[in-house]
């Protein structure tokens, strides 16, 4: 089921701060601008690597669910994995059958494909989001 | 600086169970043996996707690094993100002269490359270990 690591998602309390962190000591040379998802509670952005993404999350309004995160983890951390399936309907149906918990239903993600979340009791104790691999090509 | 988004290790207080897992509830195919890495108090094994891995950690032994961690996270969760780097040394000694804490020496890891680990209080909350390419191929 599983295809591609799309992306890691690391949250912040600061994503310029982090950019400038990624940029200035780990080399990164290309990042994304942030863009802000309301209905997630969230910006975004992306650092790019040859193979994969990192996505740099920080809280957006009072209601985010990032904001228990950096209570726990102030400095930041890393929020969840993000994997490739050809498609979100099925590979939701088919974890449901085998009784993992799926938190809500497919809504659409940072990238514009369809994306559900599963619980890390399931998981390993991690938090995976799982995406439908966008159409166009992979980069 | 940095390269390829290598693998992400993840933490586990079973392997076994962890990749059962991987197979069963995520679909994954492709999952090497584990084998025990004594010098560094673990048990890896690898769960491979189309451009990227995932280390599973066991602890190996009374003083592994990875019981602190368990401890915390008893499921087991993320424990580090590794990024290629073409030249450690040159690598280590940057981010020595920008004020970054690693961890240790050079030492090889577990794709019998060179490997360091960066403090996550430099790293944005999270512990980036830094490899150098294998210089056969990539996969």
């Amino acid at each position: 089921m599983i295809g591609r690591l799309n992306h890691i998602g690391v949250a912040t309390p600061s994503i310029d701060e982090s950019v400038k962190m990624y940029r200035e000591l780990l080399g990164a040379t290309s990042v994304t601008e942030k863009w802000a998802m309301p209905e997630q509670g969230v910006w975004v952005c992306f650092v790019n690597l040859p193979n994969s993404q990192i996505e740099l999350i920080e809280p957006y309004g009072e209601a985010s669910p990032i904001h228990a995160f950096l209570a726990k983890n102030p400095k930041g951390g890393q929020h969840h994995v993000c994997f490739e399936v050809e498609n979100i309907h099925e590979a939701r149906d088919a974890l449901v059958a085998k009784g993992a918990t799926v938190l809500g239903e497919p809504r659409i993600g940072a990238h514009g494909t369809l994306i559900i979340f599963v619980h890390p009791k399931d998981m390993g104790g991690m938090l995976v989001e799982l995406m439908e691999s966008p159409k166009d090509a992979h980069h």
